[in-house]
């Protein structure tokens, strides 16, 4: 199978259409029936596969970095009667179980990071509903923060999954159903078991919209409403933006090379070693920063490590295990992450702290296990160092390897360790990992800007465990064995257990109750089996069902 | 197979025994390896099955309501060398599905009733766990307000699940290790790899229990111990038990028939219709609720819908739909509700609240469609209109029936609904459902004790919709026949997202995340396929895993 590739841009969007009109954007989807990203089915009706998703995702975080002066964006369609009929039923039936459920979360991560540019972007987000909206499509539209639904007795919002499909929005929209939109229940459960879907008043009273508009009024009324939440926005109307150009990377058979970021695929031992190198040379002040633009250190690592991970979870579905190493000089993380502090307000500063914080849930949500390794001459330090919080394991070198002429390990917490990147669950990994002795984050607070050697490391509870050069060869072998040689599925479950503690938010309902509940549904043969409703859908015959219920 | 009976009593239990003296009782598990509940397995080790649960679920419950005087519970092993080894893995690997996931619900129900106890009712438990404690054993374990360990270097506690077997410990163990004791994820991670479990300073060191005691001073310190707790309780110390004596129940071919509950089994048109009759005789004073004992309508119509709910998931699961009905007079209900509020302070009624309260969270919890009609002639009112509430729909009769000379269907609110019957979430099943419009329920409140009819239960937001005579049969026929047509886990997998809004517990995350990542593993061939660990446990061929991640 071909490499699925998670790089784009608007001149190669097939999907996709942006219209920039002042602080409003229109951004419309029109699918190219053609354009899938497999064989074997036709995009009609403005339904989507990850191609489609992955345009999306582009372009979402296009117009934050690109165009500060966008302030609302509206989501529509191209397509005279449907805004968008969902994921695609074939695409689903014929995709492996792992595809499923990795299209499905890459989706869910791309409609939170629209929701993440209304609440923390001041870019708002409208839908305006025109035309047919079921499944994944009002699941789109759920994330905006005002859903108009022209009132022409046609256009309808549906969640029509569980009648016509056998399968559950699951993109979170049963969620966002009861969680966002605060639809009572009961009425939650007629409007998820009506193929037909919901419009005008009724689509009101269920809070299932938030306006509806006569045909008359429809396209003045989307743009005062576009323009009355761009008057609310924060967002500098006479910036300029940074282009997202495209990565450095090279593709070799065993490995992956961006800039600062090398991935090697060890297949042999089901794992990937990810080795991420600090700040070469940092910019001194704002405007070195935005003369860096994309090539700021923090923003380009992020970016790296976004797509890195991506491709490991579609591309390279067996290596179970993300080892993750660092290369460089803690002081200068840090003195990347004061930058991220002096110039906190600034409004490419609040992105890039934002989109290293998506980053960051991109790796607490990836199925993988995760062992971080804090070793000599590494810089795991302040934003760094959340990815030694985020893996399952963090395992630190005492000392230095006789020999060796590079710094001894260490690791160093920074002020936004403390804040800035919150998990899913609304709590920082330091947070979380301190549930039950809340004082070890004071304790660690107070060693903020430190060089922490092993001894101290483990004082403060911010690693797993230490080992000095006698046994580190053999433990972390050892470990990582141990390791790939469990079942697969087991840790990924146990994983997305534990890795959440605490407080539950809507995010976290959506990837741990509402996905696990659909990755039970994509294996059940009343959904995927010959007989079942994926299958059969469009055939003309009906799927047939095992009434046992569990 | 045979019907599988929730019903026994302590002169039937063949795995515990049960020890008085004084405030202080005594659980001790003695597991008869020869009496599983099928053919195929041994329960060696103190393993458990369903009918091991069975007789703990019983024992729980009578300590409560026929031992009032009992203030701290030890649950211990009658066994030299073990504690708990946990569920058996050969009836695991023999049962079907939907037999696993029913045992898992219902020993997660018995685990939450221990801490209900615990929390609610002031009979404290304690684990005093002396030998190999494994699995479902310590997530008993963890149920306890106190955990102690004899330090003898040879008992342990280990979640040994995803090493060993390759599924989850799935009965609330992983959520108790973070939600409950807090235990830091990496070390949770650690401990849930390990298959020799954690002992001595490090089970402190790591949260995983509250005591290590040498093995001289074991007996002294448990002793200790539980007398410490007995004297923080409220129960009374003189008060006289009321025996829960056998239910009156006769099952035929297609009904059970119970006092004041009936079920009517429609094989057919895979549905159950439930009839639950209002009191026919209620006491007046507290006084005649101890003289009616186990007889109380409030405390005999819930240990009968709760048997009845129990026999239903586990005996029929062909049975999709449960319609729930109601008889009786709805001013009986609120003169029931009235003792409740009247006498909340009573031990004994107080119990009857929370077991009530558990029975309706039994309810919730069932995997089936649940309707219920509010007809002419019913009685739901009070307590008895939280099943309404619990329904993903409530259907109701305006007016009556031309010629049925029965009242109106009406119902009526009681100041428990308000307050007492909390679900899983912590919220009322009112706070749940006006989650989006909190004024609702003052809307509601201030109509409580009223006969609301049709017109006025709707404008309050109450029930789901109303049909009168001219449309009932046939849109209630329509409704029980298309819920009966959809995939019957689409609709399990879609209710058990739409039931708990709000706010996630424990308890919620135990059967949302936890459970349903559970229920995906028991499908998964790496757990459950010919060469999976559940069937190759025990053969002395390691299971072949399939590595690719999802």
């Amino acid at each position: 199978m071909d490499r699925i590739d998670f790089q784009t841009d608007p001149s190669r969007y097939r999907h996709w259409k942006l219209r920039f009109d002042g602080p409003v954007a229109h951004l419309i989807m029109d699918v190219d029936p053609q354009g899938g990203l497999f064989e074997g089915y036709e995009l009609k009706l403005n339904s989507y596969d990850l191609g489609v998703d992955i345009e999306l995702h582009d372009a979402v975080q296009r117009l934050r970095f690109e165009h500060p002066e966008v302030r609302a964006v509206v989501l529509r369609s191209g397509k005279e009667n449907v805004f968008c009929a969902g994921a695609n039923i074939r695409m689903l039936a014929g995709a492996s179980h792992v595809h499923k459920v990795n299209f499905c979360k890459f989706t869910n991560e791309t409609r939170m990071a629209i929701e993440d540019a209304t609440e923390n972007s001041d870019q708002s987000y409208l839908a305006a509903i025109s035309g047919s909206c079921a499944g994944g499509g009002y699941e789109i539209a759920m994330t905006a923060a005002h859903l108009m639904l022209i009132d022409d007795r046609r256009s309808t919002v549906a969640l029509p999954e569980t009648p016509l499909l056998a399968v559950l929005p699951g993109t979170g929209g049963l969620t966002r159903l009861t969680d966002k939109r605060r639809v009572r229940r009961d009425r939650a459960d007629v409007f998820c078991c009506r193929e037909e879907g919901v419009r005008g008043k009724r689509a009101i009273e269920w809070r299932l919209v938030d306006e509806i508009v006569p045909p008359s009024a429809w396209e003045a009324t989307v743009l005062k409403r576009a323009a009355e939440f761009a008057t609310r926005s924060d967002r500098p109307a006479e910036a300029r933006g940074i282009a997202l150009l495209p990565l450095d990377r090279i593709f070799s058979d065993d490995a992956v090379n961006y800039s600062h970021v090398r991935v090697d695929l060890d297949r042999a031992n089901h794992r990937a070693i990810i080795t991420i190198r600090g700040p070469q040379t940092l910019p001194t002040d704002l405007a070195g920063i935005f003369e860096a633009g994309a090539a700021f250190w923090p923003l380009a690592v992020a970016r790296e490590l976004d797509d890195a991970l991506l491709h490991l979870r579609l591309n390279e579905p067996e290596l179970g295990l993300l080892v993750f190493r660092s290369e460089g000089d803690p002081a200068a993380v840090l003195a990347a992450d004061a930058l991220l502090e002096t110039h906190a307000s600034d409004w490419l500063v609040r992105e890039v702290r934002l989109f290293f914080k998506r980053v960051l849930k991109r790796v607490d949500l990836t199925a993988r296990s995760l062992i971080a390794l804090i070793e000599p001459g590494g810089c795991f330090a302040g934003s760094l160092l959340e990815i030694a919080f985020a893996a399952d394991r963090a395992i630190m070198f005492t000392g230095t390897r006789n020999g060796d002429n590079r710094p001894p390990a260490t690791l160093a917490l920074s002020p936004l360790n403390f804040s800035t990147y919150k998990m899913s669950n609304g709590l920082t990994r330091l947070e979380t990992r301190f549930l039950g002795e809340p004082d070890s984050i004071g304790h660690a607070r107070a060693r903020i800007g430190e060089a922490l050697d092993s001894d101290a490391a483990e004082a403060l509870g911010l690693i797993t465990v230490a080992y000095d050069e006698i046994d580190w060869d053999q433990e972390v072998r050892m470990l990582l064995e141990e390791r790939a040689s469990f079942s697969a599925d087991a840790l990924t479950a146990m994983e997305a257990n534990l890795r959440f503690a605490g407080p539950e938010t809507m995010e976290t309902r959506i990837f741990g109750r509402l996905t696990a509940w659909q990755n039970w549904v994509f294996q059940r043969p009343n959904a995927v089996g010959d007989a079942g409703a994926l299958k059969r859908y469009g055939s003309g015959v009906q799927p047939t069902y095992d009434q046992t219920r569990v």
